[in-house]
C-alpha cells in the first residue's frame, strides 16, 4: 500500500506561502464554528522517525486559538504504565466537547511498536487493533471527529535525516534507538500496512502524507484538517428518534425479560451472622494485601433499587479493608464537564491502579437505566451502550483485572417501609427525596431496563450478581462471600 | 447468561387467543407498510433442538401474505458445500427491497455447532463470529432489518421432548443425532453463550424466548416481530447529506493521492510478444487444471479506463483456457432486480465454485467509482465501502481463494485516439457511445476516485496490479505474467 505513494510531490515556495496563509485563515475560522457547534475533535499525528510530526504539528497549531486545543506527547512513560490498561490513558486524554486534542503520536504507538515482538505472534497485535477499533467506533458513535494523519518517507531519506542529525548534534530528544531507525525500516513496514489497514474506517480514515517535502506536507495536512471539520460542520443533524413503539401491557409483559421473578426474596442469614461477618471482613482484608501484591485491580460495581442498601453493604465490605488498598465512588449525574465527554470517559478515569479496588456506588449502567428511562439519550445511544460496556469490561478483564457486579433487589413494599421509616426517622431523613418517590412511580419501567441489563451484560469476564436484599443481613453477606470466592478464585486462576 | 432466563413463564388459553388474534392483525398490516417502504427484512430463528422452532416459524408465518415472505431451511448441506466461503450461501440467500425472509436455523448455525471442536481452539469461532459481525453490519449499514430469536429450553425439557419424541415414533425428520442432543446439552451451553454474546449488537440484538410453553413462546415471537417492524417503520428518515465540500484547486491536488503519476506508461513489450503471449497461455492453461486439482478458486478482476483494453486482455487470457474452468462475468449497471439488494450481493453470487475462475469485467469498484463520482450512493455509503470491500476480499482469501485485481491505465491523450479511431472504423463504432464521452469529460473526478481507491484497498490478501495500458500488447503481457506468477506462488503456498 505504502509501495504506491508518490513520494516525489512537491510544491514551490510562492505557491506554498498563499496556501498556508489561506489554509490558515479558513482553519481558525473553521475552529472558532467547531467550539460553537461543541464538536470534540482529535487529529493523530503518526510516521516514520524523522518524518517531521514535530514541524507539522507546529504548522497546524499556528493558526489556532490556544484556548481551543491542547498537544498530547504520547511518550514511552504514557502508553507503557504496566499498571493501567493500555487504553487507559486514551480514555482519559480524550478532549471535552468543542475543543481539539492534537496527539504527537498516539494509541498507535504500541500496535506499530508491536513488530519488536514478532513472538507474540499475530494474536497480540490483532488484539490491539480490536481495542483500538472499539476505542474509535465509541468516539465515533459519540460525536467525535477524528483526524489521522500518517508522515511517510522512504528508508533512504530516513537514513539521510536521521544521520544529518547526528552529525550536526541536533537530535533534539532523540535516543541512539530513534537514531538508528532506518535500521528497522524494512521490519517495520509490514506491521504499519496491516495497522493502517485494518484500521482505516469510513468512522476515522487515515491519509497518508507524502513528508519528503516538508511545504507539501504542511499545505497537505492543512488541507485535511480543513476539510474534515468543514464536511463535519455541513453535516446534517439526525432528526430525533421517535418515541418509543407503545406496546400493549400482554406484549410489553412478554417481551421483557425476567430474571428478578425468580429472585427468592424471603431468605434471612442463619444465627451466626455476626461471626461470620467478622471471618468474611477478616478475609477480605487479607485478599485486598494479596491483590496488592500480585498487582491485580479489582472494580467492585454496585447497582441496585433506591433503599435497596447499596451503602450499607459497601460500608460492610469495607470496614476493615486498609484504606490505602480502595476507593468508593459514589457516581451521581454527571457534572457539567463530565457532560462534554463521551459518557463512559469518567469510569475510565476512576479506573483502578493495578493492586488496587474501586468500588463504585451506582456505575456506568446509569447509560441503560436512568439515562434511558428518564429519555437523557436516545433509545439509539443505549442499545448500542450493552456491547460498549461489554467492551469495555472485557478490555478490563484482559489487562488482568477482577471485575464483579452487583445488583441488590428488593420489592416494592420493602421499597416503601424503607422510605416511611427514613422519613419518620430524623436521622434518615436526608437520606430520602422527592426524587427517590418519583423514581419509584416510574418502578415497572425501570424493571424492564434492570432485565434487559442484567442479561444482556451479564458475561463471564464480569458477572453479575444478583442480592436478595429485603433482609440486610442476608444480602450483605451474600456480597461479602462473593467478593471473597470470586476474588480467590480469580487471583488463583493466574 | 442463560441461566438467569426464567423458563417458567406461561399464558392461558384465553389470553393467548386473544393476543394472537390482534397480533396477527397488527403484523398484516405491518408487513404491508413494510413492502410499500420497500425494507427487506431477515428473521432468524435459531434454538435448542426440540425447542420448537417449526411450530413457532409457522405461527409467525400465519397472518404473513405469502407473496412478501420466504422461509429459508438452513440444512447441513447448504451450510456445508466445501466448495465455496462460508458466508457465500447466506449472501445469496438475503431477500430483496420490501420482502422478508425467515431462517430456520442460519448463519449461526456452524458458529453454534463449533463446539464439537474443540482441538481447533477458540481461534476458529472468533474467525466465525468476526465474519457473522461483518455480515451482519453490512446489511444493517445498507438498510436491512435484522430480527434474531433464539429459542430456549433447559436440559431436562429438552431431554423429556426428545425421548417422547422417540418413544410415540413421531420424530419428525431427526435423525439419531438429533434425538440425542441433550446429551450435549451441557458442552454447548457455552459456546452458545459466547457466540449470542459476541453477536448481541445495537443493529442487529438478540431476543431470547422462554420456550417451555408454547403459547408464551409464540406471543413473544409475535409481540417482538411487531415491534422491531413497528420501531423501523416508525424510524425518522435520515436527511440527505450535503454537497461534499468544494476544494481550491491546489488543496484538491495535494489531497489527492497519486499512485498513478509514477506510472511509466511508455513501456513498450520486448520483440518476441507473440513467443511470449504463447507461452504464457500454454501455462496459464495448465495452472487452470492445477486450480481445479487443488479446488482453489481464482478471482481476477479487471477495473480501467474506458478503452484502455480490458476485453482485449481478457480475451489473451482466456484464448488458450479450458472453457470448462472460467467464467467471464461482465458487470453494467446493476439492474432492477439487482438494485433491490445490497450492492455487493451479485458479486457473492458470481463467487466461483473452489477450483474455478471468475473474471470480472469491471467489478463490484464501482461503487467508488461510478457510483461515487455520478452520485448514485451517498459520501456515506462510498466511504464505507473500502472496508466492506475489503471485509469480502478477505472472506474469500481466507475460505482459500486466489484474489487479483488489475487497474488497467491509459493516459488521456491516448483515450482520445482510441475513442475516435472506434468512431472512424466501422466495425469498433459499437464500441464507442455518447456515455464514454461524458466520462472522459470527467476524468479528473474518476482519477481522484481511482487513486483513492487504490490505496485504500491494495491488500496483501488481494493486491492491485497497475498496467501500464497505452502500449496494448505490453499490458497483456504483464497481465498474463501476473496472473501466473502470482498464481503459482499462491498454488505452491498451500
Amino acid at each position: 500500500m505504502l509501495e504506491k505513494v508518490d513520494l516525489s510531490r512537491k510544491l514551490g515556495k510562492k505557491e506554498y506561502r498563499q496556501a498556508v496563509k489561506e489554509l490558515g485563515a479558513k482553519i481558525g475560522d473553521l475552529q472558532r464554528r467547531q467550539r460553537e457547534a461543541e464538536i470534540p475533535v482529535m487529529v493523530v499525528f503518526e510516521g516514520w522517525e524523522g518524518a517531521g510530526k514535530g514541524a507539522q504539528m507546529n504548522q497546524l497549531i499556528l493558526p489556532l486559538d490556544p484556548r481551543g486545543f491542547r498537544v498530547q506527547n504520547v511518550t514511552d512513560s504514557f502508553t507503557s504504565d504496566p499498571f493501567y490498561p493500555p487504553m487507559y490513558p486514551f480514555w482519559n486524554a480524550i478532549p471535552p466537547a468543542g475543543r481539539m486534542s492534537i496527539y504527537n503520536r498516539s494509541w498507535y504507538r504500541k500496535a506499530i511498536d508491536s513488530w519488536r515482538e514478532p513472538n507474540e505472534g499475530n494474536r497480540g497485535l490483532e488484539r490491539k487493533l480490536e481495542e483500538i477499533r472499539s476505542f474509535e467506533r465509541q468516539l465515533a458513535d459519540g460525536g467525535y471527529l477524528l483526524i489521522k494523519l500518517f508522515l511517510h518517507i522512504d528508508r533512504s531519506e530516513q537514513k539521510k535525516r536521521l544521520q544529518r542529525l547526528k552529525s550536526d548534534g541536533s537530535k533534539g530528544v532523540r535516543g541512539q534507538d530513534e537514531l538508528n531507525a532506518y535500521k528497522n525500516y524494512d521490519s517495520i513496514l509490514p506491521v504499519l500496512e496491516e495497522v493502517i489497514r485494518e484500521t482505516d474506517r469510513a468512522y476515522a480514515p487515515w491519509t497518508i502524507v507524502e513528508a519528503h517535502d516538508r511545504r507539501f506536507a504542511t499545505v497537505k495536512v492543512l488541507s485535511v484538517v480543513a476539510r474534515a471539520l468543514e464536511n463535519r460542520l455541513n453535516q446534517p443533524k439526525v432528526e430525533a428518534a421517535k418515541e418509543p413503539v407503545v406496546l400493549s401491557e400482554l406484549e410489553e409483559a412478554v417481551t421483557t425479560p425476567t430474571v428478578l421473578s425468580k429472585v427468592d426474596l424471603s431468605l434471612e442469614p442463619e444465627d451466626n451472622y455476626k461471626k461470620e461477618m467478622a471471618s468474611l471482613q477478616r478475609k477480605i482484608r487479607r485478599m485486598e494485601y494479596t491483590l496488592y501484591r500480585k498487582r491485580r485491580p479489582m472494580v467492585l460495581a454496585f447497582e441496585g433499587w433506591d433503599a435497596a442498601g447499596k451503602g450499607g453493604c459497601i460500608k460492610r465490605l469495607t470496614e476493615e479493608m486498609d484504606p490505602r488498598g480502595y476507593e468508593v465512588i459514589p457516581v451521581g449525574a454527571p457534572n457539567d464537564f463530565e457532560k462534554r465527554h463521551h459518557y463512559l470517559w469518567r469510569f475510565w478515569q476512576d479506573f483502578p491502579k493495578a493492586g488496587h479496588v474501586a468500588i463504585f456506588d451506582r456505575t456506568w449502567y446509569g447509560r441503560v437505566l436512568v439515562e434511558r428511562v428518564e429519555g437523557y439519550c436516545s433509545p439509539l445511544d443505549w442499545r448500542r451502550a450493552y456491547s460498549e460496556i461489554n467492551d469495555m469490561e472485557k478490555q478490563w478483564h484482559d489487562s488482568g483485572a477482577i471485575v464483579m457486579k452487583f445488583w441488590l433487589q428488593i420489592d416494592k413494599d420493602e421499597q416503601l417501609r424503607r422510605f416511611q421509616s427514613r422519613e419518620e426517622t430524623p436521622e434518615k431523613n436526608w437520606k430520602i427525596t422527592d426524587e427517590d418517590w418519583r423514581n419509584r412511580e416510574k418502578w415497572d419501567l425501570y424493571e424492564k431496563a434492570v432485565e434487559e441489563m442484567l442479561w444482556r451484560t451479564s458475561t463471564p469476564y464480569a458477572p453479575w450478581t444478583i442480592v436478595e436484599a429485603n433482609s440486610k443481613a442476608y444480602g450483605r453477606l451474600k456480597v461479602l462471600r462473593t467478593v471473597l470466592e470470586r476474588g480467590e478464585e480469580a487471583l488463583e486462576g493466574r
